[in-house]
């Protein structure tokens, strides 16, 4: 499954020995760097060959129209999409009159190494000219985690037998050619040069553009500067144009002796600033950079991450791939949405133009579940992101007739971007996932000061737009139809259990917090005939079930919905989606995706243990993982109903999405949820982990293959850490409070500091469960783990 | 509701009396004349003042593209629309250099007659140049029924007071200059100057053009020739270029004198023949129609309607606007059928841009049902054009992974054109609709040849589609999940009862057809086994029914639904989808249109009659008939019910949809099919017309201010005229053998020329209904009738 042409397994960086045509695109994704404001693909830095070049900043976007061959009322007109900015990872090279391009020439040696400790892309390359010439170059690069608008490479270039000419060019460039995307409805629009020049300059080794977009308005302004040292005399010339600007440096390389380059990056953006603000605004960024120094640059990134992963480490004993894949999703993770800061935490984070850089339900429930607990002030940026957005949100809600607020479906800016409404609009869900993650991050880390300021916002306004939703039918219940859950293999659907669950979850949430916080209830308008309403509508929520099958249907009505033929659909049929009708797909019993196995993972208080096996059971038997957010979700359900060889398969499927290009599409960038998912399914699966109630609940079980698992949870303010092995756990809190949790339902107390070892229940065996004819996950016994 | 001021009450024919620039578009959907081959918009003469000049050839159209926001599987990714072509109505005229211009100078006189009986356009203009000079000006237009390429216009200009220089040209103008259409999605999209020349010629008083559409391209000759009597000497002149054919005469008119002009133009279009080839057709259409002459032409016109009215009229005494709408009505249908001969009787006929100049179920629904008793020869024609698509249906089923047709939801050659799918492509009951219209014209009209010809094949390939489209439940019962039933504000449910009952209708027919005709059967590779599985499917087809309320619900969970909150929807509210998400729209309980109560109306043997009048006072309380298909269908069932003034206001309603412009769009072309549910409000309605089992139906019954009915039916190859008296009824076959029909459920025999006259049973008195606040119909009885 994985590459291993290219890739090689490590535990802790991904290292690619070979430069491969047909990874090329791959690679880019894998190793893009971003600190979650500013993203660079990890294009070469001579900039070709390249599949894509991609820069991006996050929140940055154009504007384009949406289409719609038949309009109808609501329809949003227009779309937002992220927009490749000016490039400033670009450092070519000339050697005696060659420019370095591994098109041409040998390469004897090539090896890049992303290091999720150091946080750097390193490159080694050798270089034979076409004319025999050999140089040797290396470079690293880094978006800085402490410096969050600065980019940085340091680029070395050695003569190695005889006397070189080179010549270095570090350059600025906007508006880059882009080859064109494909037609896949997931693949970003092209937008032909749409930075509009407005301001360049040239000055010494600095240099400056600044651009307008040209719909959305934006200002985006970059500027570079040089260290440069070089063993002999140096030519150096600077310039700028609208479009680019270029720093040139000329020398003699006597064999053994290096150029060594450091290049600073800045990037500013605004919507509101001026030209000469956001250009002053990237040359400040810029001075505290070259101020701090390569070295220091480095050591700032180092000491970011050791604390990091001091705090986020997940090990793996057994299975060394899904080592490597956990760490580098976690790295990834860390990279979307560290320092994001009150923008949104796209699908793809910053690694490329896929889904139109837009953010989705993914963010709250499959990226910040793992934020929260390993760097949850990224989602408390998350979510004051959201609540930026509220005042859209509001508007949208009121469009549609509903109370409250309606999150959009995908976006960038927080307008409703989706083109399609039974899949867009109509999957209300999202809105209870923001609620979900409002509750998470509030009960992991105490912050009661977001919970009465944004949180309790949230949350009320979300329950009102449920209330005004559902209604009660003719037996009390309260119904909410025609809404589409999590499965986009079926929509607008009454009573999605997973959405019904959901809400209910927000409802009473908003409940409590406004018996909570009285006097931001009486801000908020909530009286106690309102509050009442939700917590009725929540208690009379309806979750259909199938007496005959004794399983829960998805939604009213699925389980007596036509089976999908299975039998005639052709390995090459997959994803279903691009051989089926929508029409097909939504009356048949197919799933693209967990719901109801969602809804059980979510809500595990509302299924009882038995039941649960039942209806994981069933949904395996349809569910053919089209999506990459369905394999972590499988995974933390089987282990729970102690299926745990096939959720160490769906672990190993949700973490190696990328490295393997299990979707062929990585090339549009990461699936930053699938990664997310696979420190989930480690965590929620093999770990346990629910909240539930009042303390944190675990239930740890390891697969055959499995030896150890260990993981920390930043939670109440301190870090407990846990120890998995075949027969038992081990409990470490380090925090100042005792910290209550249970492990396999016996609650236990953990004092500060203090280790707790319990023994771990032995597992039934399980019956083999069926998954659609091919969709099984690979499995991982038989390819031996380690 | 009708516009007094420019339209007069009249049997026989519509009048207008006033030219209102507010209802100039309107008036000139009123006023076109078809034979469903060509249609001439009722454009004035002179060309201007115009709302939207329209000239339509039935099946010339031009492709666009459907443009989508997320592109899916199976979408159509291009559009066909309805264009303007060559105008061939124009004749301007100079007074003394001043052009007659009804936007100038004084209009002293002012009528407009659409004559149902001669079958042609009169106008009488008396007009006063702003320099003094008055002219009279008197036009008569027609398009032939029986000469289907030809349309003509007599043109009479005098001097009335003093000696008048008079300048006409009479043209042919390709690429008219279009004014932009609404943003409402219901119009066409405007496209500009779709017709490229390719020849023009002139001689003696004839021209020709030539031209192709510029991507779809088809071929369109148009030419003319004139005859002309002038009193005095007289001018002539004939040119042409590419986009302009024009002959000119000039004359001295002195007082009383008259120039008289006869334009006969004729039309040619193909997609395959040659430039040569479509001129010389439509030249040599143009010499039949000179040597017929104009007397001639209206001799032939006038003798076609004779043969249509006798077979058709219908008279109401009691209500003489509707005696004239009814008219109005009938007179449109047969416009929009007669000769439309294997090519599709659009929505709005040639009327009109409307709906893109599409076909839909509305024509074998709605259309057809009384062109099948008034003119059958048309339906013949429409279904064989059915017929001529169905290996594009056939590919389309197959593209939905469906066996058998999947007939297009809205076309123009036959090819899907819905560029929204869940409420085109998932209405699959067209489907059902087109295998209705099969068997209702072969049993009235007796027409074996076609029965075993085009009629088996339609049934049986549909009959194909329902089987693969449903499925047997685990309660044995078949099927027929997640389709779009007709009632627009509703979609993708599970087991419409409409959709469902005309499957069964559907498959049952099928079933039959392969029986009688058994070596058709073979060639359709019809086995028992096939045959066995469409009726054993037809007899288990699901009909849901709520028993706590006692009704059906139109879908699956429909009853269970959220009200719509009538209350909260103020009166410029409606249509409710232009101000609501059809999201919204879909999960609540409220109807664009009539579904259950159409499935009581196709399917009355399915429903006891107290459960006809419960689901039809339930479905009154929630359908807004925001679609003009709906008041026709509600006035039939109305009427069973024993509603019988209701029903009078939905007849009203239905008839008077266009004279009244009640949907605010007849501008864009007249609503064919409620013009003809009228027909079939009063015929089936108050005639209580059914063709269950074998025998015509009947169960006459009149609302208290009518006084009088009579129609006529074709029946077996004779007449039957129908006379309702409040009491009685009258029946008169006119055929070679006896006719058995029912009468209020009593079995009749009716002699050949037999006159049978039998009592009215009482109607026994009827509650009140309710409609949704400020949608009850106008009530009849209030306004006074005649």
């Amino acid at each position: 499954m994985i590459p291993h042409e290219a890739f090689a397994v490590d535990p802790w960086c991904l290292r690619e020995h070979a430069m491969l045509e047909e990874h090329h695109a791959q690679a880019e994704s894998l190793f893009a760097l971003s600190n979650g404001h500013i993203g660079w693909r990890g294009n070469l830095d001579e900039g070709e060959p390249h599949a894509l070049p991609g820069s991006y900043l996050n929140g940055v976007h154009e504007i384009r129209p949406l289409p719609h061959a038949e309009s109808a009322y609501g329809y949003p007109e227009s779309g937002q999409t992220v927009i490749n900015v000016t490039n400033g990872k670009v450092i070519r090279l000339l050697v005696d009159d060659e420019p370095l391009d591994l098109r041409y020439g040998d390469t004897t040696r090539h090896e890049r190494v992303l290091d999720f400790r150091a946080g750097v892309l390193r490159r080694e390359v050798d270089w034979v000219s076409p004319a025999g010439q050999t140089v040797r170059v290396r470079s690293t690069r880094l978006v800085s985690f402490t410096q969050r608008a600065i980019a940085a490479i340091c680029y070395e270039v050695r003569a190695v037998d005889d006397p070189a000419r080179v010549v270095v060019q570090s350059e600025l460039i906007a508006n880059e050619a882009m080859p064109s995307q494909s037609a896949d409805p997931r693949s970003a629009a092209v937008l032909d040069r749409p930075l509009v020049a407005q301001e360049h300059a040239a000055f010494g080794a600095r240099v400056g553009l600044v651009h307008r977009v040209d719909r959305s308005g934006l200002g985006v302004a970059a500027a570079m500067d040089h260290v440069v040292l070089a063993p002999a005399g140096l030519e150096t010339h600077a310039e700028s144009s609208p479009d680019l600007g270029r720093v040139t440096w000329a020398t003699l390389l006597q064999p053994g002796r290096t150029l060594r380059l450091v290049k600073f990056v800045a990037y500013g953006w605004s919507s509101r600033r001026s030209v000469p603000a956001l250009r002053d605004q990237a040359d400040a960024a810029l001075t505290t950079a070259v101020q701090t120094g390569w070295d220091g640059l480095l050591a700032e990134q180092r000491a970011f991450l050791d604390r990091f992963w001091s705090d986020a480490d997940v090990e793996v004993e057994g299975d060394a791939e899904v080592q490597q894949a956990v760490r580098f999703g976690l790295y990834h993770v860390l990279q979307a949405g560290a320092r994001a800061e009150r923008r949104a935490i796209p699908a793809k984070g910053l690694t490329g133009p896929g889904y139109d850089g837009h953010s989705f339900w993914d963010s709250e429930m499959f990226v910040q579940p793992v934020l929260t607990y390993t760097f949850p002030e990224a989602v408390a940026h998350a979510l004051r992101w959201r609540h930026d957005t509220l005042p859209l949100a509001l508007d949208r809600a009121a469009q549609l007739g509903m109370s409250g607020a309606a999150f959009p479906w995908r976006t960038i800016t927080g307008a409703e971007c989706s083109g399609y409404w039974p899949a867009g609009t109509a999957a209300f869900h999202i809105n209870a996932g923001i609620a979900a993650a409002v509750t998470r991050y509030v009960w992991a880390s105490g912050d009661e000061k977001f919970a009465r300021t944004t949180g309790i916002e949230l949350l009320v306004q979300t329950a009102r737009l449920w209330r005004s939703l559902g209604h009660h039918d003719n037996e009390g219940g309260f119904s909410i139809d025609g809404v589409t859950g999590p499965d986009e293999y079926s929509a607008l659907a009454d009573n999605n259990v997973y959405t019904n669950l959901m809400a209910k979850k927000n409802l009473l949430a908003a409940y409590e917090y406004v018996r909570r916080f009285p006097d931001r209830a009486r801000e908020l308008s909530v009286d106690e005939e309102e509050a009442a309403a939700w917590r009725d509508a929540a208690l009379a929520v309806v979750v259909p079930y199938d007496e005959v099958l004794g399983v829960h249907p998805q939604a009213e009505g699925f389980t007596r919905h036509q089976a999908w033929d299975f039998a005639a659909t052709p390995e090459h049929g997959y994803p279903l989606m691009l051989h089926n009708p929508y029409f097909d797909l939504y009356r048949k019993q197919v799933c693209k995706q967990a719901d109801l196995v969602l809804a059980i993972m979510q809500c595990p208080e509302e299924f009882e243990q038995a039941q649960k096996a039942r209806d994981f059971a069933y949904y395996e038997r349809i569910t053919v993982r089209d999506s990459s957010l369905s394999a972590c979700v499988q995974a933390v359900v089987a282990a729970e109903v102690g299926q745990l060889e096939l959720a160490h398969d769906y672990l190993a499927e949700a973490a190696l999405m990328d490295i393997a290009d299990l979707e062929h599409n990585t090339s549009d960038g990461l699936h930053i949820a699938s990664l997310a998912g696979a420190w989930t399914a480690l965590v929620a699966g093999f770990g346990g982990l629910r909240q539930d109630g009042s303390c944190p609940c675990l239930a740890p079980r390891l697969p055959p293959a499995l030896t150890r698992i260990t993981f920390c949870l930043r939670l109440g303010g301190g870090r407990l850490s846990v120890r998995i092995r075949p027969q038992r756990a081990e409990y470490l809190y380090e925090g100042e409070r005792s910290l209550a949790i249970t492990h396999h339902g016996r609650r236990v107390l953990l004092d500060p500091g203090g280790k707790v070892e319990l023994p771990i229940p032995p597992c039934p065996p399980q019956e083999h469960l069926e998954q659609p004819p091919g969709r099984a996950p690979r499995p991982r016994s038989a390819r031996g783990g380690e």
